[in-house]
């Protein structure tokens, strides 16, 4: 056997970095494009969800692709995930992050400069998330219930698309799917917080700007220390998602030695 | 078997609240960002009709996922639903459309009040529809008659895509086909009466939005009651729907003993 | 056995009305709203190409879903189609679309009035397709030039695409990746022409905003005949994208008898 | 067996002459439509990725459907294609690439001479790539690192879905997740040198845009002789993209002999 823990990490770090390639390389492109020229925020849910997609196909083999500490928390509390691989996983995940955010900014570095020499507020949301993105009006405990809310809904579907007895995708299209969930996220639920739903995603690129000229990069726009928000709120929104799927879903589901019997096949099964 | 009413209605609760966590919650980003930074109608279409997938996958395994009751009136008039578990099912769908609008009033509170501090019909549409979409115009006649032909289109393709002799997509992957169903109705159906093509999507935000400030969330913006038209023509446009199924394809489809013979592999099978 | 040529016309009726329900009905989405607020060439572009998939959806396990009379020359050409099936078949699509175009023009007549009370070439292009989709400067042989590629090219790769030895998309998802082949057309090949590719889906349309209330519908923007292009043009261009399948991929494709060797499970497939 | 070489490089021909029919087509249609009515950055970025999934369907039984020079020398390096293939591969791709690039000169040629009638840098993007997409500010040391990165990105995904133990998607539908790879890169690595990442992608449109008017092709919008960067940049990355997937993934995966045990049904497997 040469799966290790040492390949799970390798794969949780390799499977972050591919993610945060695309989800922090697009809004790289997008704040940096003249006149949006380049993409706008369609383009970011997209990439994002999109890097999801295919961060979870280099990883999932070796690690279960976590890619995320709020998932792997979520899976040690619910389902089994050992208790000992959560912290060097949460670590893996956190460096693969890093290094990734570091490429897109010293590949964006003429880019940046060119819209924002100083390296000031204006695009430290390339590389980690603001109440409100920025804008005024979304108070702190705003953006706090919107990252439980956001993180619940993405692990609480992770577990319905995961949980063998629920029929999830099969013919390993499951990663397209979770992709598209974070797509759909992204869309609906960026207003408030920035969709970090990933203490990974947010305190990786974050601790990369601040090493690279973004001095202020701990800090939301009115200067209050913010970087502990989108790390404490998603995980615990995890846990209360992964609750709920419990509690709405999977005590209903059947043990897998009583398989529900699947529906005739003259019998259409709606919506599905 | 743990598989028990209680079970079914627990799953078009929670599957119809991550519908509308995505679907009301997309209207929210689009209509409260600044000029259309943080989506547009492309992105409403996709979130969704994404979370019309997503939501199929977290209830399809318990209930089928009808996560509507034009859905869930069609399958009992052609498909041998039991009648008896219409009405439960229906009361589940609100409850589930019901609490996932009032968790998008609360997270996006401080979103709404910037823009529409008054909660007038400016920001109405976020929960429920309105003919043409608040613009003048569009006759109330069109709007019933184009929910009428949205869910008839609505319920003839979900009963092609689920019908097992019709060659639907397998792999369990017709949630993602059924959601890509809605996506495009969303484009091109939107215009009379903003595609509610389902009564609890409508109804439940739309009691949501009036018990949280919207004083006239029961009326168009022409002041007339409105809240019926959304509920009535779904239903009607569902039997429609799926009655014309059964007469230009099911009728001509083999009973399950006697399958049609599939092509042999060197014929292609042209489109497919 | 229950499969005959009236359930075989009736699935190409069914199939090709759902194709153009969405692909006329966006359109007409797009062309009346407001300032592109209801949807743009985007929206288009992926409404029709869902429009195919839904469309071969309904009608594949009955009549092949050819949905358009260039793919049924095209296979009765080169893939032992009946001929005596074609004339038929074409009827139906033509039916299919015909009704189709007249439920849009119905429902969306409002909003026509609204934004083209004279029926003009204003909103023509709702229905049928025009050279430079309207603007000035494209010449009628450009326009007969890309039909032919655009159809060349959309039924070069349905051949790939429905070939079984030459390993199409299994589990039933072919539909899928052939409607994702007509939005890149929609994307790629829409402004000469705009992307008719299917006789029946532009003169269908054509009559029926012909007979409510357009009275140059068969003309273009200068007053000349333009119904025929959209008619001959793709079926020269299905003929000649066949024959090129047929001369660069088919014939160096094992015959069924001789399938080549799958690759060893320890040779990665590149690209696939 | 009629698996002959001259078969693979009728596949490569004819699987890239797809992919740039769509890929140079889409920027045509965006380049010379009036204020992008017909498209934007984000159907540039569909139509290429969907260009790619489709030209794969088409060679992908034939020749493995690389497409990609750079794909071609990495799968050489790394995964055991043989050296004696890789130039004949390389010519069929150019070749594709080039008759591709001058059918998408001679249809739009009308619309070309509209908005640029001296076929000068203004329409050039049209056909192959500039550092910052022809904008000021990007150094040609930062388009080498991009292409780069870009590609090192490109080849690393393409292991991580064609290693088969590495639990790429089934059904035959990893070309539609490597279709949803490249639509990533061109949103989030479309910034600094217009993502070639495909040494044929971009010589061979530059050489059918040079004989067809476009006298500075080989230049970038400085003068400087650029031709080389998007050829040589993108081999190097694949071979470090390609290496890292070694170093990080591949050499912790189980030979084939001695399969990881697949979770068991009742543990759920996180995110796939």
């Amino acid at each position: 056997m040469r799966k290790t823990l040492l390949g799970e990490l390798s794969a949780e770090f390799a499977g972050t970095m591919i993610l945060i390639l695309f989800g922090v390389g697009v809004v790289a492109q997008v704040v940096t494009s003249p006149d949006g020229s380049l993409g706008d925020h369609d383009s970011i849910a997209w990439a994002w969800g999109l890097g999801v997609t295919l961060g979870v196909y280099v990883a999932a083999r070796l690690s279960g692709a976590h890619l995320n500490p709020a998932v792997t928390i979520a899976l040690a509390a619910f389902k089994g995930f050992e208790w000992r691989k959560v912290l060097p996983y949460c670590l893996a995940q956190f460096l693969g992050a890093f290094v990734a955010a570091l490429i897109v900014r010293v590949v964006y570095a003429d880019a940046i400069a060119k819209v924002d020499p100083g390296h000031t507020i204006k695009t430290q949301g390339i590389f980690s998330t603001l109440p409100g993105n920025g804008l005024d009006g979304i108070g702190i405990p705003t953006a706090f219930l919107d990252q439980i809310v956001g993180t619940a809904i993405l692990i609480f579907v992770i577990f319905a698309l995961t949980t063998a007895v629920n029929n999830p995708p099969l013919a390993n299209l499951g990663p397209v799917v979770v992709g598209l969930l974070v797509v759909a996220i992204g869309m609906a639920w960026g207003t408030n917080a920035g969709y970090a739903i990933n203490p990974a995603r947010d305190f990786g690129p974050r601790v990369a700007s601040l090493i690279t000229g973004y001095s202020t990069a701990m800090y939301d726009q009115h200067g209050n220390l913010y970087f502990w928000l989108p790390i404490v709120a998603p995980i615990v929104g995890g846990l209360i998602g992964g609750g709920l799927f419990i509690l709405l879903i999977e005590r209903y589901l059947p043990k897998d030695e009583e398989m529900l019997p699947t529906p005739p096949v003259s019998e259409p099964r709606a919506n599905t």
